[in-house]
């Protein structure tokens, strides 16, 4: 159990985030926005998501936005793609990487996508197997992995399953995804404790949403563990759709701060990242939902 | 270093948040809050200061706020005394205890109370004298323990220093405060492991703000060193004199929430404290700056 030295910020306000925003913003602010994440040092940016438009409508301009991304070579691009029509699209498009999302609730995967855990992944073979011969890497959510809003507590071993089938089905990384944002450093060692005796530290991310402010402690427990890779989203976009008016994910601010105070390198600049959570909170019509960018008003 | 099963909360909100509030609540709704956090289960309240009306306009009615309460036997009230005048005031007043500030930043110090470190701790000895006297507990702050807005970063040898000084001249407890919310869990760790070299865990208090969102982050790294006291406030009250719209003390709904997770003991009514996050901020204008209370809008 020793903290990195370095950690990759997986950035995943353009989909994630905005994805969870009551206004959509315009395709040229999308590209504006992906842009200033590069420009700013971010090497993964998860830029788009393929699902059908009919139950994202904004994510319909995927394909848009993919194309007016000024390509920074550094820089990965990836696109969440449910099944093999995204996954087309999202190649097409010119995405660098794809992933998936799985859940380890059954509730939730039953009400989220209307199929049980194991249908999700027989979903998903068909997406992992072309991109295995496209050599597309392919990341994987699981998300409710501490506390599903229909079920409540989830057990550690439900998500390690999860997780390890997606990990043999594939998947170059698992990110262990806390959706509503209600876990504790407890909880997050508790589940820590039982993947990594399975699954190795850099095959996992974690994914935490800061809808009730323990996002940082979350992230510190996990750093205590060994795991490099973060993922954020700039100006904490997003919200909670089981919680109106809650916090989305945790801020890409918020934890660069953070990491520059324990020394651990990331090659981010975190006065990039503040213009540019005050830029795309302007654009939506309401203030970052960090503490970070409102305490450094512009 | 193994964390404390039970954690005291000391609630600051009364005190440290509305004086930092630009609205002054009226005197039957502060005696409203400080009821209502006696009633959820918190055991110490600082709820009142007797500094002169002259700098703080906004506790001017503290004889009037201390003679309303609902008295309950099981909570200590403290209240705010940087002198003699103050301290026979908040005593004819029914303060439990009291509590003095000094500050480890020189600068901080001359600007914000018009002395140097070493005179400051010479006006406060009369207090001290007399409280010692009197039987009364006193509690100290050292405020910019880890960041000053003038000077930077304060060495940790210049917080133990001050306070070993405030524990040699009978403070029973001394709270370590980041006044401007700069730390992260490193300068927590590095602090700690100078000061609890000399002072024993028991006679400290954590005090931190919000302001870049690392308050719980550094209170878990804290709770690892063993600290069993937090400040905090409901709802988040309080703002930074030094960055407009940015957070004030850590919410006490916040901390509770970890620490509840943590299986920590602290007495305090999870549910109850968020009611009154509603309540006060309502009565200020504006909604509460905690995650969790706007998590759990009404």
């Amino acid at each position: 159990m020793t903290r990195p030295t370095r950690v990759t910020l997986y950035e995943v306000g353009p989909r994630d985030g905005l994805q969870s925003e009551a206004v959509t913003v315009p395709v040229p602010v999308k590209i504006d926005l992906i842009n200033r994440l590069s420009a700013a040092g971010l090497t993964h940016i998860e830029a788009a998501s393929f699902v059908s438009t009919k139950w994202v409508p904004q994510m319909a301009d995927a394909e848009a936005v993919m194309a007016g991304i000024a390509r920074d070579a550094r820089v990965s691009y990836s696109a969440l793609t449910p099944n093999l029509i995204g996954y087309t699209r999202a190649i097409s498009s010119g995405a660098d990487r794809v992933a998936v999302f799985a859940s380890a609730s059954e509730s939730f995967s039953l009400r989220n996508i209307n199929a049980t855990i194991a249908d999700s992944l027989i979903r998903f073979a068909p997406v992992l197997t072309t991109a295995e011969k496209d050599q597309v890497p392919v990341r994987a959510y699981v998300s409710c992995a501490f506390v599903c809003p229909y079920e409540g507590r989830i057990a550690p071993e439900a998500v390690l399953n999860v997780a390890q089938n997606l990990i043999d089905m594939g998947c170059y990384e698992v990110a262990i995804s806390d959706t509503i944002g209600a876990a504790t450093p407890a909880d997050m060692a508790r589940l820590l404790d039982q993947v990594l005796s399975h699954i190795p530290a850099d095959r996992l991310a974690v994914h935490v949403h800061d809808t009730y402010g323990q996002a940082l402690a979350n992230i510190l427990t996990a750093l205590d563990y060994g795991i490099a890779t973060f993922d954020s989203s700039v100006g904490g976009l997003g919200g909670c759709p089981y919680a109106p008016g809650a916090s989305g994910n945790v801020a890409t601010e918020d934890v660069l701060y953070m990491l520059n105070g324990l020394g651990i390198e990331t090659g981010v600049d975190l006065d990039a990242i503040i213009e540019t959570a005050w830029f795309i909170s302007e654009a939506l019509g309401h203030a970052p939902r960090s503490k970070l960018a409102m305490a450094k008003a512009r």
